[in-house]
């Protein structure tokens, strides 16, 4: 197995994925792992499976993605991308430039047959630790129904393989849980899903979605970006105060200083770092974006993830139930 | 002024409605209170101010809104609704059945003309203790771009009138801050706002709406509700987690004690019960939507927010500001 990483992208590039990759390569000894960048980041002698390769370019986060993407065809996200669709290289990880890494997939990777629109799909934490599995955050803001259709395909597969969830529980995020909720495109999405061969749950509110009532949460990518954007942004509003909280005082600080073990154990349960990147799911090889202030930990993680992802060979299995569909 | 008060509606009912009203009828003297209810909740004798009318039925919560609000013509929903309609009420406030009451105040109060739809509007906690106006969350879900004009109009009444902001800051949710992201409506929606006669700062992602960032946050109804149940959903999961690690030992329980005054108060300006009820915007008289799980203080607040409704004249002038844009 080979798995390439983009040494360019994230808040702490390169030395969080050097970090990582270094990890990686120790923990998985038979994958060869390839490092992707402008300079050599690779200082010392590392291991045997872990090399590196010079791009000419990268792409900045503030660039306009399509633009970017057009342009600078010997950039990291784009040769990763390439790599992954002429089979040089078995999964691509990237913190960069969101938009570019979803441009770079759809135009250098390419869409499996069957897929119109791929998903971001990362796991979101859940009160009870297991997380949820949320597509689409925001690859494609219009959804049509068919497109939720195949987004509660690909997460029913992910949700198996990699989560290792028996007959997940499939929800469709809306603003009611009665049938007939919603907008056009839920109710539509609803008669959908009903009809799939998968473990369809129905309407789901985004507060039960973080009580863990379902493995999957199915919604078009405006209304996942809003979700996303929300439990990050109240999560790190209550976490800031409470911090302010901790320090007001000396007496604070001290009982603070007891709570802490504790608090810093659920903090990490919140962070969705740990559950590594968020895979475009519906490309023809497994593309993940790893959060932008990625450390080396979460860049491991999110190695793990591309491993799960090659290892119980996702894609295929992608691709034969969206084909087993289309037959039926 | 008189305020009608729904005695029947939410989970504390009748003792929190008749407990905030009581109240209010000690802060403002010269309103005169109406509660009403099946039963006669006024067992001693209360302040003269403080009246109490029969209605002859009430909707449960689980009642379709539509079906109930036909067919129970002498619940207190309608009834309050009606009142505001014929004048014989100033304002209505109910903690009932969210969906009948906005049934009921399209129905029985009716729009305001040049409004198409009516947006349910409340005050979301900001980091900074300011609070932003969010609307629509929930009566709309399917909205067009002349209604998000409209919410942004009313919204600028609502915060220069009610919440005393000067020149208010409005903004447009959106997946992203650059002019031409989104959907074919925020993208519609952010031409119209642009020309608006309001402090339009373009658009807005949920996390920085909670640091403070606008005074008006415009969405339509479905992505509003999103946001309002992610937001609900964020904080009770981490205050459940941190009730629990404060609890999990006696060390922990004694340190907790210590920082318990300040998180309590942390815990107080996070809760949307503070900043009153969900005005629903757009009628011909203001209907407020209390919290279902309202107590004393949270009625008691939406009497606040009721009474600056009707001194500072809001829906005249939302009127008078809706005729100008349709004379321009």
């Amino acid at each position: 197995m080979r798995i390439v990483l983009d040494a360019m992208g994230g808040d702490h590039a390169p030395s969080a994925v050097v970090e990582g990759a270094l990890r990686a390569a120790g923990e998985w000894p038979d994958t060869e792992f390839l490092l992707l960048g402008v300079e050599d980041v690779l200082q010392e002698e590392g291991p045997a499976n872990l090399r590196f390769r010079r791009v000419s370019e990268s792409i900045d986060p503030g660039e306009e993605p399509v633009k970017a993407v057009r342009r600078k065809r010997d950039s990291s996200i784009v040769v990763g991308c390439r790599m992954v669709r002429e089979g040089e290289a078995d999964a691509f990880i990237s913190a960069g430039n969101t938009g570019a890494l979803m441009t770079a997939g759809l135009l250098m990777t390419g869409r499996l047959p069957g897929i119109d629109r791929p998903a971001l799909a990362p796991v979101f934490p859940t009160i009870n630790g297991d997380g949820v599995l949320v597509l689409d955050v925001g690859a494609n803001p219009e959804a049509k129904p068919q497109h939720l259709e195949q987004y509660a395909l690909m997460g029913h597969i992910v949700a198996e393989k990699v989560m290792g969830i028996f007959k997940p529980r499939i929800g469709l995020l809306n603003n009611g849980t009665e049938a007939g909720k919603g907008t056009a495109l839920t109710k539509a999405a609803y008669e959908h899903l009903g009809k799939l061969p998968i473990h369809f749950i129905g309407n789901v509110e985004a507060r039960d979605a973080l009580y863990g009532i379902c493995d999957v949460l199915v919604c078009d990518g405006f209304s996942g970006n809003i979700l996303l954007k929300t439990t990050e942004g109240v999560a790190k509003a209550i976490f800031d105060r409470l911090k302010e909280e901790f320090t007001r005082t000396t007496v604070n600080k001290l009982a603070a200083a007891v709570l802490k073990p504790g608090l810093k154990r659920f903090a990490q349960s919140m962070d969705y770092k740990e559950h590594g990147g968020a895979p475009l799911l519906g490309l023809r090889g497994p593309v993940i974006k790893a959060h932008g202030s990625s450390d080396a930990r979460a860049i491991f993680n999110a190695v793990g993830q591309a491993h799960m992802f090659v290892t119980h060979d996702v894609i295929n299995q992608i691709s034969d139930k969206l084909g087993n569909l289309e037959r039926d």
